[in-house]
């Protein structure tokens, strides 16, 4: 049984709020409401069951009536009182188990067909950044920039930002996850965008920085170690290597330059129809890469009190190395 | 215990994506990760614990070291996986049980500063809309519009949509969840447009229906049959009504002209930290209104192959009626 919306499209191409997979050796079934009914019949190859009350006693109905014995749900996907309503419902001799990541573990090597969307996801992603940064100059505010970012993506064709969009300025590019402010942008401030679209379900994720003004020696240094560490990663990656490997040869680079507290996050993360998904990579993840993942390589820098550089791009691993899939060039943009 | 996130926002103001609240009838403990630690230090009452796990284990080892006897849990919000760390890192007499609700209910009736706080969002929400519509002409395609919706609102000081902003031109319209396509609005077209602000952690939902070009009588009919459904609901809204009679008002309108069958949902619903909240306004809510609910009021009727009309405000439920708080006018727009 699937209940993980993202699992679900992945097996269905189903992406509405409101769907639960059964799967047998031999069937598969689908439950959705009235609202989606009519268009799941008609793209789902699924046996579609159009349930009006909730999904999960349609599903335990179909346990009951196929007199299936064992069932295996999402533990990490199905809530306490879903999971009663399914036990109320059945045999007490069926037997759950909670057997979790199954489905993430195959979304975790993408297909062709979903490489071509997240290349149309970046591409969109950057587009909508070189028309944005067109536009910003000083008195702009963390909040519009991020608004006008927002607007060229969906101009662009994407159905929405892959997360809350971060803006941020001066100081607060310091703080990893800040969210848009009314901080107006001032001359000599470092200005951080980490931003990704959602293309046909799929994410991409990319930050750059931009500097307004003259670009003083402590921030140039810093960028350079920064774009040093990504360089480093970015040169390690192939399939077959740990995916803990990846973050240690960021880390080193940011080590040399006495930054290794400055970088508080791991150095990457899986993305596809998620913006987090398998694999981490993180210091302790032992998982080996393999051609077709794809991930984020972005190791940052945060000095509290004078702020935060971070590059990061979306990057598809091959057999022997890698592919940035990210367009926009890599430098501290000059505002 | 309390997992939902809209529900420990209620009480402690934390607004990031992860914490957990744990409350006993003489401390409040909150739980959180070290992304979040200084700002929940700085800002919430509650003693705050900054976790390096799970926040579940961390909240486990609180009722070990308390020797909490009785656990109550959200069964809702709770995944099986995290009860089965909870009921795995405690001792085995300490009762664990779900009780629903609760905070649920508290939130239904809104304080002065909530309705402040629908206030200013209802009038992002409607500027957003007016500043739109005026930019608004054949050709245009539903996204673009959609687009420009949610930049306006953000550009107005909205964190985000409300909810996925729904824009149906011509026979779409007759989609009540339709999303935002290509589809370039013609002359004679219906154009529906649902929308909501986020402001300040506070939701608005609207719906307000255009036509381009001179109206025919079929359309003209339509939308004053669904105004005078959301006029009569309207004017039964007051403290002490159960929800279903308003629900029954728009119903009964409707079914005059008969369109009871293209009323295919229910008349609102509450809103607040959450687009859908308690308490709903459906055929078979016996919950009596209370002054300082805020509910939407939102018949429609919808015509396969032609179009639909929906007309919804936010309304603020008083001792001896209602107040819409939506401050958009209400008719069928000119384009």
């Amino acid at each position: 049984m699937v209940s993980s919306p993202a699992n679900i499209r992945y097996l269905t191409g189903y992406a509405g709020s409101n769907g639960l997979m059964l799967m047998t050796r031999t069937e598969e079934h689908f439950f959705t409401d009235p609202r989606y009914g009519a268009d799941a019949q008609a793209h789902i190859t699924c046996q579609v069951h159009v349930a009006k009350g909730p999904l999960i006693l349609a599903a335990a109905a179909m346990v009951k009536r196929k007199k299936v014995r064992r069932v295996a749900f999402e533990p990490a996907w199905l809530h306490v009182d879903q999971f009663e309503h399914l036990k109320g419902a059945i045999p007490k001799t069926t037997v759950l188990r909670g057997v979790g990541g199954i489905v993430e573990q195959l979304r975790a090597v993408k297909s062709a067909d979903e490489i071509a969307k997240i290349r149309r996801s970046v591409r969109v992603n950057s587009e909508a950044f070189a028309r944005t940064m067109n536009r910003v100059k000083a008195g702009i505010r963390e909040h519009e920039i991020a608004a006008e970012l927002d607007f060229q993506m969906r101009i662009l064709g994407s159905e929405k930002p892959a997360f809350d969009t971060i803006v941020a300025a001066g100081a607060r590019s310091a703080l990893p996850h800040a969210h848009p402010s009314a901080h107006q942008l001032a001359p000599n401030e470092l200005l951080l965008i980490d931003m990704g679209a959602m293309v046909d379900g799929y994410a991409s994720d990319m930050t750059r920085v931009a500097h307004l003004g003259p670009v003083p020696k402590r921030t140039r240094q810093l960028y350079r170690a920064v774009a040093e560490a990504q360089q480093a990663a970015l040169d390690v990656v192939h399939a077959g290597i740990p995916a803990s490997k990846v973050d240690a040869a960021a880390r080193a680079v940011l080590k040399k330059h006495n930054l290794e507290k400055e970088f508080v996050h791991s150095t990457g993360h899986g993305l596809g129809l998620e913006i987090h998904e398998a694999p981490r990579v993180g210091k302790k993840e032992k998982t080996r890469l393999q051609a077709g993942m794809v991930i984020t390589v972005e190791p940052g820098a945060y000095i509290n009190g004078f702020g935060g550089v971070r590059i990061e791009d979306t990057v598809l691993v091959t057999e022997h190395g890698c592919q940035v899939m990210t367009p926009t060039p890599k430098r501290l943009f000059d505002l």
